[in-house]
């Protein structure tokens, strides 16, 4: 059996790219994964996802634990079989979540209590229920339980935050047991404070981690207090296991995470925005709801290969999306994942061949131009 | 250049089995045609529709002339290229829907003058504009123009509105011109009374159609009526060309239809069934949402081909209806139309095989047997 594993293959400057092997499958990095919240990547057959080149899928464990729920995901043969996605899966801790979506949350040393937005029924999760949710659920890549503060915080109040989720590490760890060929990987912390996402990494690195997360960002502190973090948080974490930003981005966040060092990401962003009739493209992001576009004849994204730019026209996407007719959050959807997925792969290409600087400043330069004038 | 044509190929009793040739491709009949109504069959990508083993689709005149407007359709290179199907359509009317979806309607023997459900702005539609719309969008078989009386109706209303039908049915004919390839329908009036179907059947046959639809079933006056007028009505029409029933319906609305004489048929059923958690199998209807599903891992219907049988289980299925996933809608309409097309296949292999009665009788019989027993 394949054991978890990380082959970095090359640098190019601080950017890194190479393959995540496990049991499931390889993961190239950087990647990108597509967020699967409700066992379902919204608006697209699993098929379809893996058509645009995703190796790997996130899953949501506060939304999974409530509905379906992991104990019955488990009995029905895990999240994989469940949702029919064979390759690999990371899914959070639902520590993020509980604390932006649960109703009368209780924090306490011992975790979360809180009521579900969707019934009102009562869950605790704690680092040892956490572990469990995503054993049940068959997550190949499990994160550990934190706490992320809501904004604004002050420092003292991101370092008590950063010290329980650090607490919260080591009994994830304990808790996670020895699974072969499945990764824990550890959150880092400490806000936009560079000695407390020192003190953050060294702690998790004593407890050691099949990979590393760097936490607390993209929560609305904006691109540029981001990047600033990312300027020294990843280096202080190993160089020799998966570095991944949670919840990034925009095209943009993403190519600076990358510059940077980051070696996986996810985001709600491109599926999210192909059900409001937001297209990404290379240059840029365009709403097909606007009238400019109804008598377009043009794809969307001229050389694009999703069927939504092989099959149609940007009159026709304009129509769906004005009808709300499904197939608009279908093609769009299918459409984003892709580009991204094509953003993902020049990244990659870039760094093996020792030319990201050149592709970067192509891909900054094509998103000044905008979009295609109109007809 | 291939011309339009009908190859009655056996006969079972009064039903029929054949293919009608067209330039687009073939449709074996009996038929079942899935509703595009705004150029997309909800939920669906064109292959997938053609992959349930659809011949035909039904585009709706009253949505295309309203959003996106048929001369932008026209002008993007018709239907076909539009919504990227390069099989037949046949287009409706648009006679039907003016009257039950549009707002201030005004019936003159010219036409109706109407205002649009959508941006309240005025609209004719009369037989000369019908043909006008149908061609401009494209369609391979155009309806006449007709109007269907709202029900409930006096003899005397069906009787007058029956005859505006078939007066509009000489204009239809007249204004389609000559259209190598391309097909025009009549469409027989008369409601439930014997005498008023064969004057209309009389009237069409008179001006001469490639096609025969009886019209003005479907809208509430049920099974049995409709059943009592398919006894004689298909019969009045030309035995060599296709007979097509307007909007039925559920399986054994299609099978007592088969049975009496008809080749073609459509409706929504299907598809809007697979958006409200409805799946519809060889053992009658299932209700996804039904929390008896929650545990099962079982396929919707055992043995189906379709992905969400092939690929889910019933719990799976239970748990995107209710967490509202468009999923749900995508494989519930595949699975829908899937087992409309099985269901087709079945009747026309029957009736080329000479075994339809027993055919028939099985497929009540299994019906009957109704779901699969829970857990």
């Amino acid at each position: 059996m394949t054991k978890f594993s990380f082959d970095l293959q090359a640098t190019d400057g601080r950017a890194r790219t190479g393959v995540i092997h496990t049991p499931r499958g390889d993961i190239r990095t950087p990647a990108f994964m597509p967020v699967g919240t409700a066992a379902t990547v919204k608006a697209m057959l699993p098929d379809s996802v893996a058509a645009t080149g995703a190796d790997i899928l996130l899953g949501n464990t506060y939304h999974l634990m409530l509905r379906p729920g992991a104990e019955r995901v488990a009995r029905l043969g895990g999240l994989h079989r469940f949702m029919n996605w064979d390759k690999p899966i990371l899914t959070d801790s639902g520590g993020f979540q509980v604390m932006s979506l649960a109703d009368l949350r209780k924090l306490t040393e011992e975790g979360v209590r809180f009521k579900s937005h969707i019934d009102g029924s009562t869950h605790m999760l704690s680092p040892e229920r956490s572990m469990e949710i995503q054993r049940l659920l068959g997550s190949d890549i499990v994160m550990c339980f934190d706490e992320c503060p809501a904004l604004p915080a002050t420092e003292a109040e991101v370092a008590k935050s950063m010290r329980l989720s650090m607490r919260w590490a080591q009994r994830s760890r304990d808790a996670f047991g020895d699974r072969p060929g499945h990764a824990l990987f550890g959150i880092q912390q400490g806000g936009v404070t560079q000695e407390l996402r020192a003190e953050s990494a060294e702690a998790l690195k004593a407890i050691g981690f099949e990979g590393y997360a760097v936490g607390g960002l993209a929560v609305g502190e904006g691109q540029e207090a981001m990047f600033g973090v990312l300027d020294y948080a990843p280096d202080m974490l190993p160089a020799d296991k998966p570095r991944y930003l949670m919840g990034v981005g925009k095209p943009d966040d993403i190519v600076g995470a990358v510059e940077r060092g980051i070696d996986m990401m996810d985001c709600v962003l491109p599926s999210r925005s192909g059900r409001t009739g937001q297209g990404w493209t290379a240059r840029g992001q365009v709403n097909l709801k606007n009238a400019r576009h109804a008598d377009d004849p043009r794809p969307l994204e001229e050389g694009c290969g999703c069927p939504g730019c092989r099959n149609y026209s940007r009159a026709y996407l304009h129509h769906v999306v004005k009808a709300q007719e499904i197939i608009g959050s279908m093609l769009l959807t299918w459409h984003n994942l892709h580009y991204y997925q094509v953003l993902m792969a020049g990244l990659r290409a870039a760094i093996a061949e020792q030319r990201l600087a050149g592709f970067v400043a192509d891909f900054h330069a094509r998103r000044a131009e905008g979009d295609i004038e109109p007809l």
